[in-house]
């Protein structure tokens, strides 16, 4: 009996299926998309389109890009010697607004129990390949500061014991901005742990 | 600078014009859509550009259907006597969802002297010909209960001053599951306002 049309709700489901976004804004979507521009509409298609027939995953660092090796992996000028190991493909590009100018491994994920995450599941075999190969002077482990990330960290390291140079962690401590009095007590206590020497 | 790829950069881009998407939420769904399936997200590129390419305005009602006439004013197993008058497209579902079968007539938007939109932006001189020229026993104006809902059900009013069938508005009062002592004071005089005779 719903009287609308079967081309709109099938965008409306598609649009459904995204992460956060519920019917109601599947809904107020799917009617901007038909209220705009043709041509704004059909881009946003054509941007799905070639992001899949484009990217690909690095076969060196195993981020996201249209060409293997990724444009970081072939960029020569950038720092042979330091690896930086993340999460998450999209983590790379905050490193490098903050000027970070080494290479990456991306392990594709952070071991979980509770999401049934386990090693095998991660790229590590390949980061421990591409370590023992390599000619690093330092590998920095970059996982998140939660539980889930500290323990990825603390396996890598584990794995990585008979590595020659340099393991390092991301320091922890207060957050830039913030103010002593409203942070939460792990943030304060990291603080204190990771204190650093002025003199 | 930034080493992301650029086809990723343009689907964030695209993603981040869509309403309620900023950067964060645009970029969350971009890599959403390089981690699904290839195919899953080839759907939803393809349900942007089907409903593009099918759907348009209703040259009756101005709704939107891949059909012109619209499935609602083709049927004619539907009240040929009843028009209710909607600002949006969308609205026709809500409507038709609480077992509605008349016709519609979609002003596409309402007047607002904010955004700039005059009578003859609408599909109200259209609207006048419909009334004129068919058989209504009855026009229901169901703009929105706000300002400028309220300001364009007057000006269709006068418009229809002529019109020898009944002319109506939607209901105001206590939203249904409401409680009295939450509802705003507007609500609660709307309700006394239009309060109802039981005998």
């Amino acid at each position: 009996m719903a009287s609308r049309d079967r081309t709109i709700e099938t965008l409306i489901e598609r649009l459904n299926r995204l992460p956060g976004i519920g019917p109601k804004t599947a809904e107020r979507l799917a009617f901007h998309l038909l209220r705009v521009d043709k041509d704004e509409a059909l881009q946003l298609a054509k941007a799905i389109e070639d992001v899949r027939r484009a990217v690909k995953n690095c076969s060196m660092c195993f981020q996201l890009d249209a060409s293997d090796p990724c444009g970081v992996c072939s960029d020569t000028s950038r720092d042979q010697a330091m690896l930086l190991v993340v999460e998450d493909p999209r983590e790379v590009s905050r490193f490098e607004e903050v000027g970070y100018r080494g290479l990456y491994h991306v392990l594709q994920g952070r071991l979980s129990q509770l999401e049934g995450i386990r090693p095998e599941d991660l790229t590590i075999a390949q980061l421990l390949k591409r370590v023992d190969n390599g000619t690093f002077a330092e590998v920095c482990l970059a996982t998140n500061p939660d539980l889930e990330g500290e323990g990825t960290a603390r396996l890598l390291a584990d794995k990585l014991s008979q590595f020659g140079g340099k393991l390092t962690r991301l320091a922890r401590g207060l957050p830039a901005g913030s103010s002593i009095s409203q942070v939460s007590s792990s943030i304060l206590a990291d603080a204190i742990e990771g204190r650093r020497s002025l003199s």
